[in-house]
């Protein structure tokens, strides 16, 4: 079968992961070889994204420059990768701002990439893998993964490379900082019911997690190397956080009074203000979670990324996987969807170079089709927004929120009017791509609108950037199928309603 | 258990079912006798709602009298019949109507009972229900049922009294009159591009249904008597309308080239005018999925609602085995929703009094705790609306429209923020109930948010209309856990909110 070009790793590729935290922005490259990643540059940049943002999700325009010129350098960075080897995602900082493509707009720009937000339990999901891959863990035994980030704390427990269980809070190292200890006065009493109120968060799955239990725990992210470094630095541990050392640190901690006086043996400059919050997390999770003992990894989610671009680019799509657990869980005619994806694809590679479309567009049509009976299981009126709304809303392993909000998209626009609504949520760049993908849906749901197995007859589509649109279909196959034919008419109306103009023609 | 009064069926008592159809309002009245119904009376009232609604779901005012004196006649009526024993739905005009709550508010006061919305495939489920207990089909054998309304036709394959299959398009007598025959003139031409259109619809489920077959068809409408009557009157069968018999019917309206001068034996008058777009359906219909032949039936929707009244008041309620499948669907733990049913319900009979809940509220309550949790298979973060949105849009057998908004409410509500939109959505009759369990249901949530199996201690609520709301619970207990207590701050401020004072005391 034709197809947009979708080139296999090679031995010397090099492949590149962003990450735009709440603190820093992170960027790791690595060299494909003999099938594994050799990591050949990391840069960080400190941003401090959540200290721009105000309580309604507003972003301080002064942050801005700092943002841009970050992306600015990991741009120069990148130039020389192809750009399905990049993957920059942003989490916890950019998901809480109130109109988040304003930023992501120039940041886009700055960068030379799209960025795409990642959900909490995505972001877990990844965090394992990076941790998995830097630290295999021992067969069989399962794994306890924590990353307290700025804005967000994730918590995964594991088995081997596959997560098990996945969890995000709103809660981390600046916003518990700020949330706790506003006029930064740092007091037993506060420290207490803040504990109390975070602990409280975590029974959501607290429980679940003792009784499914770990072999040993490991933390990811600054915060956790930062207590780790005083912990060694006070020579309470060796390598480790252990439930005494970190009793002993938060000791220390209460003792400064102050956020902003909190001066520890191996605590760097720039980490000060921000320990109190992450210690408490810390502090809180320990306690709820009964873990004894902590080591720190130097993977974590940027690693991640990598891994899974790795993962992509090989025979093991995560996605893949989810969206065939989708259409177990939601009982969908899967003879019927796969005729539907051959067509929707038979049509995209008939027409991808005139419409601009690229492999990454030629996966997601594919999982459309096979996802776009989803809203059937919920009802059959008004299905294609049922199984938008579950599209966007779920947990889907893989995925980022862009990549589900593009699914959404298109499931939701496979039939009936054009919802230009589900459309705009999806960042510019990607609109004009998701809309034509959308046309080959429709008229590969269309042309299946039987039911039948019988297979269809050749089909030749013409379609470019411009209104045009001709379908070619042979005459008798036409004539036996009235229906179809007059589907087709409605079509037209629906296609005119967004300024194309169909045309079918008989051959 | 104390509970709110549910007084079981006694012989002799009397049940009524109300059905607004779009053509006709019926009412029928039957009487509980040794286990079964026997019909008492029947009132019809021809006020061809749907003849004042316009494209746009407006309601042409002066139908409304015509409505409310049908009502007023009803209301009479029932007055004497326990108001638990009454159901009256509407269907498809006011699923249609733009602004329901403008029609329905004046109707239920003219009635004196609540009137509820059913959707289409609900109301297919009633159908089968009525036309199996008037008619009961040979063991084992599948029956076909098919209703063509004013705007709306079922189709419903079942087997015994369990319906298999339930499709309800929009298409009916009044409706497809209106739509393809708009200045009244029928041609041939417009009657066969009519049927391209009708069989496209049903294309959607036509092949399933001839792959599953069916022993007998039975027709349960006013416009599938009609065409029976004429069929029999033109001596082209003896007591059902068989496919040549159709067909000849079909060559005879077209013969009239208007549809108000359709003049045919044993057609009366006033179903002259809404003729030919009923015979059009039945055309299709008979095409489409290959009927032979039909026998109408004398029991149709409102006899499937006075057989339901009857289910719900012996242990054979459907809306619980509903409830059940969804507890399966979405993979519910039912252990802890068995917990927050058991504490909500005590809490219930605490108060039902005061707060004027009856027994209609109890059942809901249960449910409610019993699905709170469904939301969670789609995402946690937010997953009360998730879940809302699930019930909301769902196809639940048993339940009405309306209860489904209810259910959807309480679930809605179940934590964080009071979502007013949601309770908004429902007719003001019941906002004030479906809050006040709300909160019954809020608290017995939050004293379960461990997830602990460890029993609760005594508890004792006092709740009333007023503002003031006051749970004791033992000191002891408060002081061991203190997550609970802090959880119960934050209810006191989402309470407080909406004007409810929250007092915690220790006893």
């Amino acid at each position: 079968m034709a197809t947009a070009p979708e080139v296999p790793l090679a031995d010397g590729d090099l492949l590149a992961a962003i990450d735009l935290g709440s603190n820093s922005f992170h960027m790791v490259v690595a060299k494909y070889l003999l099938g594994q990643l050799r990591i050949v540059d990391r840069i960080k940049e400190t941003v401090r994204l959540a200290d721009g943002l105000d309580e309604a999700g507003g972003l301080d325009p002064q942050v801005m420059p700092r943002a841009l010129e970050a992306l600015g350098k990991f741009g120069e960075r990148i130039r020389s990768i192809p750009p399905q080897r990049v993957r920059a995602i942003a989490t916890y900082s950019v998901r809480a701002m109130a109109r988040p493509h304003q930023f992501l707009v120039p940041a886009e720009t700055a960068l030379g990439h799209g960025i795409e937000i990642v959900a909490g339990r995505e972001e877990a999901r990844l965090i394992y893998l990076g941790v998995a891959n830097g630290n295999p863990p021992e067969a069989g035994k399962r794994r306890l993964v924590m990353d307290i980030g700025g804005g967000s704390t994730e918590f995964i427990i594991g088995s081997g490379f596959a997560p098990i269980e996945r969890e995000s809070l709103q809660m981390g190292s600046i916003a518990s900082t700020r949330r706790f200890f506003p006029d930064g006065r740092l007091t037993r009493r506060r420290w207490n019911a803040a504990r109390i109120e975070l602990t409280a968060e975590m029974r959501q799955f607290s429980r679940a997690y003792r009784e499914r239990g770990w072999h040993d725990a490991m933390g990811s992210s600054g915060t956790i190397k930062a207590i780790t470094d005083v912990s060694v630095a006070l020579k309470l541990t060796k390598t480790s956080v252990s439930a005494e050392s970190l009793a002993e640190i938060r000791e220390r901690v209460l003792a400064c009074e102050r956020v902003d006086a909190i001066d520890l043996p191996g605590l760097s400059e720039d980490r000060r203000n921000i320990f109190a919050g992450g210690v408490l997390v810390l502090d809180a999770a320990f306690a709820e979670l009964g873990i004894e003992r902590m080591y720190a990894s130097d993977y974590a989610l940027r690693e991640g990324v990598l891994f899974d671009i790795l993962g992509r680019a090989q025979a093991t799509d995560p996605r893949d996987a989810s969206i065939d657990a989708l259409c177990d869980r939601y009982a969908i005619d899967r003879a019927h969807a796969a005729r539907v994806e051959a067509t929707a694809l038979a049509l995209f590679d008939q027409v991808h170079g005139e419409l601009q479309l690229d492999a990454a567009d030629r996966r997601l049509l594919a999982w459309a089709a096979r996802v776009h009976e989803l809203g059937l299981t919920i009802a059959h009126s008004q299905y294609q927004k049922h199984g938008a709304y579950i599209l966007e809303h779920s947990d889907i392993a893989g995925f980022s929120r862009t990549e589900q909000q593009q699914l959404a998209a298109l499931v939701r626009n496979h039939r009936r009017n054009i919802h230009q609504g589900s459309l705009d949520k999806l960042p510019d760049r990607l609109i004009p791509g998701t809309l034509r993908c959308a046309l080959l849906l429709r008229l590969s749901v269309l042309l299946h609108r039987s039911h039948s197995d019988r297979p269809l007859p050749p089909l030749l589509v013409e379609l470019g950037p411009g209104p045009a649109a001709t379908l070619r279909l042979p005459k008798k196959w036409l004539e036996a199928n009235p229906l179809t034919r007059s589907d087709l008419d409605s079509e037209r109306e629906h296609l005119a309603a967004i300024g194309r103009r169909l045309t079918i023609r008989a051959i």
